[in-house]
């Protein structure tokens, strides 16, 4: 596709704020609220950009906004329709193209942060071009990434990793950065997925970066800073993912934490969407995070742990937080709960 | 592009490259060896896809075959011109251009691996349309490669690891399936370069993979096979890289091998062009891989160790090969010393 009616901008990552907002949040087919996880991170890191959710009749996710069809939408003041969904290979789903065609028919841009280009689909190209709206893909790595060197950068940098994708590694960076924030310490949270860049106005989608320039492109995320200055760096995939580890160590190795925070969801067994693969122990992913991670770093240690407690009960969760704490030796937290247990986390990652 | 020359495979939506062969390799104006290695490398190791040479007149390399003009090449079975050269920038030379035209004017597909694209030359992108002849770029990968799946594939596979990039991966993956074929297994080369590529016909540069598939490129690279079949996968990198450890990672996520080879050149200390990381040991090699490898194949175990000893007396080699082997408890070979220890070292594979 020719981007010429695109605003130059908007393929660097850290124009990201001149998107087309407020957005509609697009669900998609989705019935597992795991694949919906662009949408959910907007609606609780950015609640300002977002004023209504749409999709198709068989999606059965909800992010809590009321449903408002484009027409709708645009009529309440929307001005773009973000596809909130991440699923496997980032692919655009056949039956979301008639939706897509009646938002852009009802005035609205599109924002995707999939894999799959908006105008490698015909329909939305022609859509797109017969309403004057806009296609925008914002996965688009920068150009020109370097192969990484290696050389230990000035600065703190904390990484966000995980037993598996979508537990909250990413929440868990955003809200390690607000504590930091708030406890006066320079800091920038660093997105490395379409979901972060969305929220946080800037990054690398560092799923599409080529292999070769995977850790040149995490050198390049958080460069040389102010020895007292902290990065907090979302975390991607899982180095025991059978299809992601990949991403996981080029952003390890190139990242150089000197801390790591391990995420978790309990009752979690198996990689998402890879039930014959059981998900490693909070123990062994501390551990292989360690051992890889001294390569570019080799004071690298765990902060803490961060248990995605989203489906216990108050109680359950300190209950659970606290056995697991004492078994790993660790502080353990879940971010989205505040309270004496994340602020030991916070203690110990800025130890 | 439109070609009843190209095998159904290529215009599929995932596909391995496949390449035109038998080639005529092109010397271009060469007049060191040194800068025709990839025309000298295929005559070494694919001679029976290569039947003759060619190149500007002013051009005093030659490998032995005979000089033949597209047009007579064509007419005894040439399918594809090669670029032999590997010059310093990676870069088409001027005076090559009307003979590449004329190559592609004569039936001739031409492949390249150099970093400049051949379609970035006007001459050349107008005269393969006008003949509907293709220019492959063999460092990019096909387009639509699925995300990893895990599961595990019929067929057994090989991999060869190093300590390092640059070391014999590659000539050990060749050796060991072309011993393997000797010995009556059904074997195919899987090549990962692009080197690898030329001289095996097909194959994929996982380094120019989006990291995101790079498990899933390796999983196309090495499909379901008949129980006895062999892929001899060429490695790439190594997990100890600081910048290229994503590579290695996916590969061998993807290959899910039964057996690596771990390759090391004896003297090497540090990894090349990094001074400042020390090379892992061999043991330290074997044991993270084989770590990270059970998580697609629980079965994975080392065949033994590939040495290059290329800068070793015969004597001095073997007196190495043996202490090796004594210390590891592994058979330790040269593959390019046909020898007890390489045929040690293939039984070891097979078992």
């Amino acid at each position: 596709m020719n981007d010429s009616n695109i605003p130059a901008a908007v393929s660097d990552a850290a124009s990201v704020l001149q998107l087309p907002y407020p957005y509609l949040l697009f669900l998609g087919d989705a019935t597992e609220a795991a694949f919906a996880k662009t949408a959910f991170g907007l609606r609780d890191w950015a609640p300002e950009r977002c004023i209504a959710e749409w999709g198709c009749d068989t999606a059965t996710v909800s992010t809590g906004l009321p449903r408002l069809s484009p027409k709708e939408a645009r009529a309440r003041g929307a001005r773009g329709l973000v596809i909130g969904i991440a699923n496997t290979g980032g692919v655009i789903g056949e039956s979301w193209v008639p939706l897509l065609v009646e938002a852009l028919e009802s005035g609205l841009d599109i924002v995707s942060g999939l894999h799959v280009k908006l105008g490698s689909v015909p329909a939305l190209k022609a859509a797109a071009a017969r309403h004057g709206r806009r296609l925008i893909d914002i996965r688009t790595p920068p150009p020109n990434i370097p192969c990484g060197v290696g050389s230990k950068r000035s600065g703190k940098r904390l990484l966000t990793v995980g037993t598996d994708c979508a537990l909250g590694k990413k929440y868990s960076a955003l809200a390690i950065a607000r504590a930091f924030k708030a406890r006066g310490h320079a800091v920038d949270f660093r997105a490395t997925g379409q979901t972060g860049i969305l929220i946080s106005g800037s990054g690398i989608p560092m799923d599409a970066v080529v292999a070769d320039f995977e850790a040149g492109a995490a050198e390049l995320l958080s460069p040389t800073a102010d020895p007292a200055h902290w990065d907090v760096i979302e975390g991607q995939g899982s180095l025991f993912h059978p299809a992601y580890a990949a991403v996981s160590l080029g952003l390890l190795h190139g990242s150089q934490p000197d801390v790591i925070v391990v995420c978790h969801q309990p009752g979690r067994e198996c990689v998402l969407g890879h039930p014959d693969f059981p998900l490693p122990s909070i123990a062994e992913t501390i551990d292989l995070n360690l051992r890889l991670g001294r390569r570019t770093n080799p004071a690298i240690r765990c902060g803490g742990v961060s248990l995605n407690t989203a489906l216990l009960e108050p109680s359950a969760a300190s209950e659970l937080m606290a056995q697991e704490s004492a078994r790993l030796g660790l502080p353990v937290a879940d971010p989205m709960r505040p309270g004496a247990e994340f602020e030991r986390l916070i203690n110990s990652c800025l130890d």
